[in-house]
């Protein structure tokens, strides 16, 4: 393959401006890889995350290097076929989702989402794996999540791809079903696959971005009796709502009383399932105080480094509450993601509620939207084949 | 009834030598209590907690008032019935459990453990439930627990009694049994009714007095593949091993490195499974840590008022671990104290290789050997009738 395609390559921290729209050339595919062509890739938190890292800090955080294709929210169809992966043929329509090692005691035991190499895996990526047109050197990193699909071709590893041929999915389809492989999974698996969560249940999402509004439709599925969606950001607690929020709480109000709220909600006994997406440790207290006794506190929301759970051991105990680490949803994406197609072909799981496709060349105002809250998902949409050049 | 009976009441704190063995009279017992013969009473580590009060604090913690019998680990004979108190009769050899309100949601749906008045039912009692022998003044509170058993006749919540009427049980057998309804229910049921820890697993007891003796006894009735016993003191690891602890690691070597031991031998993974019952922030890390990916770290150990989870938010998502406050093995006692006793019967929870019974008047000698970890689970055995007097 000599021809480049258009890939978003991150030079340094995207703050800074050196994020970079251009055509690369991928190196050959291996055995295990597949070459996909993507037809649209959710941006998340954790493309920002490791694409903004300090220039000084790439000689100490293994997972800082510069140049590199993020993006691990990626659709497409398969373009070319490794020589050792087998269920796949040109033009299958894919959902991308997470890398795992295969090999550990976790990915054994059929929890891909906690595989003891998943740092490795995802964040460490493959070097060499683009080359920037019309220069001979594969030094851009890929394979970021496995997939690094902020590139209109990009190589991904087997492990990553589900297919979903059998199932009618369109074009549209599939920009809508981009961040699926992860937003999505992580928070509806939450619900679904961690916490068991249950018609009788009140549960309540604390931060109803992607993650959280993935979880409110989880819930809407499930049938649960009250749906309390949380959050700062009032057009997006409208769109919570519409998703099946049953209650809203608008944290924007600096004299509301989130515990007392949800408690007032509740019967004074507090939600069974509380899920949150900020990883804001000031909050933490907040959200462990109103779940019921025995209740689960399900932990989705990336913490900063050093931040500890700081809820008293006595009351912990006497609660007999359970704090929960969640990754993923605890998904095996092949399966997970398929049931979550065809609910979504149900109509059952509104994705493209949350949703909205950006052109490739609107890349920075996708990013601001999302940060601003404006857009709940963007997703950018790769230019098709015929016009493949910027 | 005007006979006076022996009992062990705490005028002010133990500490200060202000427990006194003395002749008591108790009133008149309501609809919905029994009166209890008392074979023998376990000590645990509440009973020194709530009758070592400061004088001084008094005035600000309810829990803490004099003078009072405590006790909440009896095992004995049915004295007399209340009036409204069903399925029990004079002579039906009885243990006591603790006390729940029976009206509150978590009673409603069967986790009375979790009794959203557990505070007020257990350590508040009730007011003039015993009189010194010659006054005529009932001020000295029982119910301790619903039952206040350091007291060779005790007045008794009919929620607390479960009735071992049909299985043949000697007197000593109620010797041994006392500590059931309370330790030996923590540590077992944590295991089996919390944790539905399987033959598969490994699990780790940090601290093996009689609730992680009771866990340790569980977990080999399961029988799982590796349980190990963590304690400072060598003689309990020594009786841990005879009741089925596959391993043990003795911490008073302050150069053993807990974590690494444990890691050692769980193939590097952790275990799936681990029980504190020291409560002890310090080591809270570290118990953390020596648990596998989306393994389960119960807390049963009590904590200093203040003490705080110190783990890392990220680490805690990252791993999937659970966090998970245990109260009394979340036992319906009525059920699961039957099938105690019914494993104990068979042989298969030897109890009596932790229990040491002692004659009353040694009560402080019992009280210290089990501060210094001489004597796992005391026990305090009471005279029979014809030598009720001291």
């Amino acid at each position: 393959m000599t021809e480049g395609n258009l890939a978003l390559v991150s030079y340094g921290p995207i703050s800074s401006g050196q994020w970079k729209l251009e055509s690369v050339i991928p190196r050959a595919v291996k055995s295990d890889e597949l070459l996909i062509r993507m037809v649209a890739t959710g941006i998340c938190r954790a493309d920002i995350h490791f694409g903004d890292f300090a220039l000084e800090e790439t000689a100490t955080n293994p997972a800082a290097f510069y140049p590199r294709v993020m993006g691990h929210e990626g659709a497409g169809y398969v373009e070319m076929v490794g020589s050792s992966v087998k269920g796949f043929n040109p033009g299958d329509p894919v959902i991308l989702s997470i890398m795992s090692c295969g090999e550990c005691y976790n990915c054994d035991a059929k929890h891909p989402a906690y595989c003891t190499k998943s740092f490795e895996c995802n964040f460490l990526g493959d070097q060499n794996v683009y080359a920037s047109q019309g220069k001979s050197s594969f030094d851009i990193a890929g394979a970021f999540f496995g997939q690094s699909s902020f590139s209109a071709k990009a190589i991904v590893k087997e492990v990553c791809v589900v297919n979903l041929k059998g199932l009618e999915i369109t074009h549209r389809d599939l920009q809508m079903l981009a961040p699926i492989g992860c937003s999505v999974q992580t928070g509806a698996g939450a619900f679904t696959n961690i916490a068991n969560v249950q018609q009788d249940h009140d549960v309540a999402v604390l931060g109803v971005g992607g993650v959280g509004m993935s979880a409110i439709m989880a819930a809407a599925i499930i049938g649960c009796k009250t749906i309390i969606a949380i959050d700062n950001v009032p057009s997006r607690l409208h769109v919570a709502k519409s998703l099946g929020a049953t209650h809203a709480i608008d944290t924007s109000d600096s004299k509301v009383d989130l515990v007392a709220e949800v408690l007032k909600i509740t019967d004074g006994r507090g939600v069974h399932v509380s899920l949150d997406t900020t990883g804001v440790q000031r909050l933490a207290r907040q959200w462990w105080n109103f779940v019921r006794f025995q209740g689960k506190v399900l932990q989705v929301g990336l913490a900063k480094p050093g931040d500890q759970w700081n809820v008293s051991m006595a009351d912990h105990m006497n609660t007999g509450r359970q704090i929960i680490g969640c990754v993923q949803g605890d998904s095996i994406p092949q399966i997970y993601l398929r049931d979550l197609v065809s609910w979504y072909l149900d109509g059952k799981l509104p994705v493209d509620k949350m949703v909205r496709p950006y052109p490739i060349a609107d890349w920075r105002q996708a990013v601001e939207d999302m940060q601003t809250g404006t857009t709940i998902k963007p997703v950018l949409v790769w230019p098709d084949e015929r016009s493949s050049k910027i």
